[in-house]
């Protein structure tokens, strides 16, 4: 699925991608399910965004013996080791010293720390407490990363070829402090790439597979020194290309990548890591134009999506959530006769609601999406998993059948994802002036 | 922050809490950060609500050498080893044949393997491919487990006084197969406690440390035997009641965590594990009362946590995301004037949106959320993360002001799980007869 070997630079004698990255995930919360690994999606991700692989990860209690033996054993073969979680005030302190212990180290205490946590302190206007000062303590031979967002700093070692990166635990501590002065460190070093390792190209409402297939004879034109990797993604399915060895340099990389989206059409979705929401946003937001949505199956998730991006106003007049036939009427001065004619989950109301969504709120665009998630509901013609999608556009409302097997939750991010591509699709026709796909229902 | 010793019965010499659990999750996807790990957060919290304790968790790559050595490793010391992944019909096959030479075990070709994974295939009217094959290998000596969902099935192995489960990878294979299956093969082992391990009390709108604080003089009173954990949560806290020598019996923990929601009053959410927005639809439902829901700064997500509910359409009326305030006058009716002299984040225009929600849907109880959730908007008055929550009941519209620092998408969480709870505790007040809290704006 996934090709890793993407690394034109080199660190001594080893290129970055075959570099020794193992991440050290410390809490017992993790442990007990009671938080997600969220340092293991983020890290992993970002190395391999500059070339490296995360080879392991491992969670492990607060326990000081266990720490202590899982960093030696880490330590030994790892080119980096970095660890999450363990530095805070209420945490046992062993976990500083069982490490200290291991790199053969003392830990020494830093005034400058004490003072960065007690102005800290003042500045919330709340008092420190001494237990803060545990983390005032520092590697002897090591450096000390500032943490703008909480009290414990990470901590930076380097030592016989080797470096200890330790974090704090909270994540808007910790991604932060990662981007700006991990990456960069690191990237100085040689051990990881400074810029992205690969340039990516992100397709939508194509299988892997497919896209595969239709990719082929571009890539098969640049065979030398090419690697391509293919990561599938719900909503999407991302392409990346590579030069490990450096023998194509980035503009033929960019070139391809266009050449892709070339041939790709429609399915193109972008270059990079926009979501497809963000994506029609911007198309919106360029052309001056508003969308208003309205959901039933989905519940306020598409709304969600767009209300994620900051700023939405600009290009969002709004939504409703119309579970029942009632507040359809209520809502979008939906007619009862479609529902009593067609039924509330079919494309004559899909394609009302959307028009209704679009009219009552003086929008350009309306994105309609009623169905059954399950897992009750459903009836013979319509079984659990049947979404109806619609569009209104100012070239008229079309609307299509889809249906998705799956739990509920995963019923309505697939029909949020199709109703965002849909979108998409549609407002690329509006700027280049063609009509669009799905069944016409006039206007 | 959670004591985990919590299991009465004994394995063999054992407590269920002592013994060493550890879980194997295989997969490049995770090391480079494609997919959270969901197994261990599943596997995770499904161990602790059965008396055990994960150790550790390694995610390793799909290279047989590595996992070969971690499997070894792992193996040594522990009581249960769980493996997921690594198990498909695209894996490299060699996951089964390292594990194989660790137990020092052959692999064998099972025919009714083969056979379920055909009638599976035939099932789904697709051809089945010859790497599917690879699917139908088990342990000389172990069981199979059938998977429902998909075509590689689990495998099951007792040796030496050791478990080992290998479990498929996709978590929609994974969990039924784990709750189903696993779950109780290891209580009849001894290796699990049966039923859970502890009495939960869930509570809101109230501090770890108060909570802890309020509790204490129950405690007191029970401290021979029994074990206290508190678990903080985005939007609740939970106490984890439970008695690891067993010298208290089921019936006094329930008396205890009965206690514990006499004194906590309206701050006691439910014993279990109920999300707030299920607890509120449970009220709304039994007493036959419909909510709408009215949505600026949390643009559907209050919604979507309605809509997340199975047959949300017996309680839920429906919800209007209006971000501007053009979209607040088309779908709810609010009189401009008010937006124009107190602003639309204020506390007025938020009991304007609950009443015009609840008015124009028909329901009983309307739930408003404006503000400004960030990065921009905000002014002196209202900085970003001013969040003004208002709630229309059959008794009256009061609306609040809240202030929540923070990035977007969690300003937008806690708006909501704060919506929640105050909607939850008057629903209470409505059961009961009482007024409501916040500041009364009249009707």
């Amino acid at each position: 699925m996934v090709s890793t070997d993407t690394s034109p630079k080199t660190a001594g004698h080893k290129r970055v991608s075959q570099l020794h990255f193992e991440l050290l995930t410390l809490g017992d919360e993790l442990l007990l399910g009671l938080t997600a690994n969220s340092h293991l999606t983020f890290i992993g991700q970002q190395l391999g965004l500059h070339g490296a692989m995360l080879r392991r990860n491992v969670t492990l209690t607060d326990d000081a013996d266990d720490i202590s033996a899982q960093f030696a054993e880490s330590w030994s073969r790892a080119d980096v080791v970095i660890t999450t979680g363990g530095l805070g005030p209420t945490c046992d302190d062993r976990t500083r010293e069982a490490i200290a212990a291991v790199l053969g180290q003392k830990l020494v205490f830093d005034p400058e720390i004490e003072k960065t946590i007690a102005d800290r302190f003042k500045k919330i206007g709340r008092p420190m407490t001494p237990n803060n000062l545990k983390q005032a303590y520092r590697f002897e031979k090591g450096e000390v990363l500032a943490n703008a967002n909480g009290t414990a700093p990470g901590l930076w070692v380097e030592q016989n070829g080797r470096v200890l990166c330790m974090l704090p635990g909270p994540p808007n501590e910790l991604q932060p402090l990662f981007l700006e002065q991990i990456v960069p460190r690191l990237a100085k070093l040689g051990l990881l790439q400074a810029r992205e390792a690969f340039v990516q190209v992100r397709a939508a409402g194509i299988g892997e597979s497919s896209l595969e297939h239709k990719l082929q004879p571009i890539f098969d034109q640049h065979s030398e020194g090419l690697s391509i990797a293919f990561c599938a993604h719900a909503g999407h399915v991302d392409v990346r290309l590579s030069s490990p060895t450096g023998t194509l340099p980035d503009a033929t990389l960019q070139q391809i990548a266009a050449e892709c989206a070339f041939v790709l059409g429609d399915d193109f979705v972008c270059f990079g890591h926009n979501s497809l929401a963000e994506i029609c946003a911007s198309m919106l937001r360029s052309s001056d134009l508003l969308l208003a949505a309205a959901e039933s199956a989905t519940g306020g998730l598409l709304a969600d999506a767009f209300t994620n991006i900051s700023g939405a106003s600009k290009f969002f007049a709004g939504g409703c959530v119309c579970y029942s036939n009632e507040s359809k009427t209520q809502l979008l001065d939906i007619p009862e006769e479609i529902m009593m004619q067609h039924g509330s989950v079919s494309a004559e109301t899909a394609a009302a609601m959307a028009t209704g969504a679009a009219e009552k709120l003086g929008a350009d665009y309306g994105l309609a999406i009623t169905g059954f998630a399950g897992p009750c509901g459903g009836d013979q013609q319509n079984p659990v998993g049947t979404i109806y999608i619609a569009l209104y556009t100012p070239r008229g409302t079309w609307s299509k059948r889809l249906n998705y097997p799956g739990p509920r939750l995963a019923v309505k991010q697939r029909a949020v994802n199709a109703a965002l591509d849909w979108l998409r699709r549609e407002l690329i026709r509006g700027q280049t002036g063609c009509g669009a796909g799905g069944c016409g229902l006039g206007r």
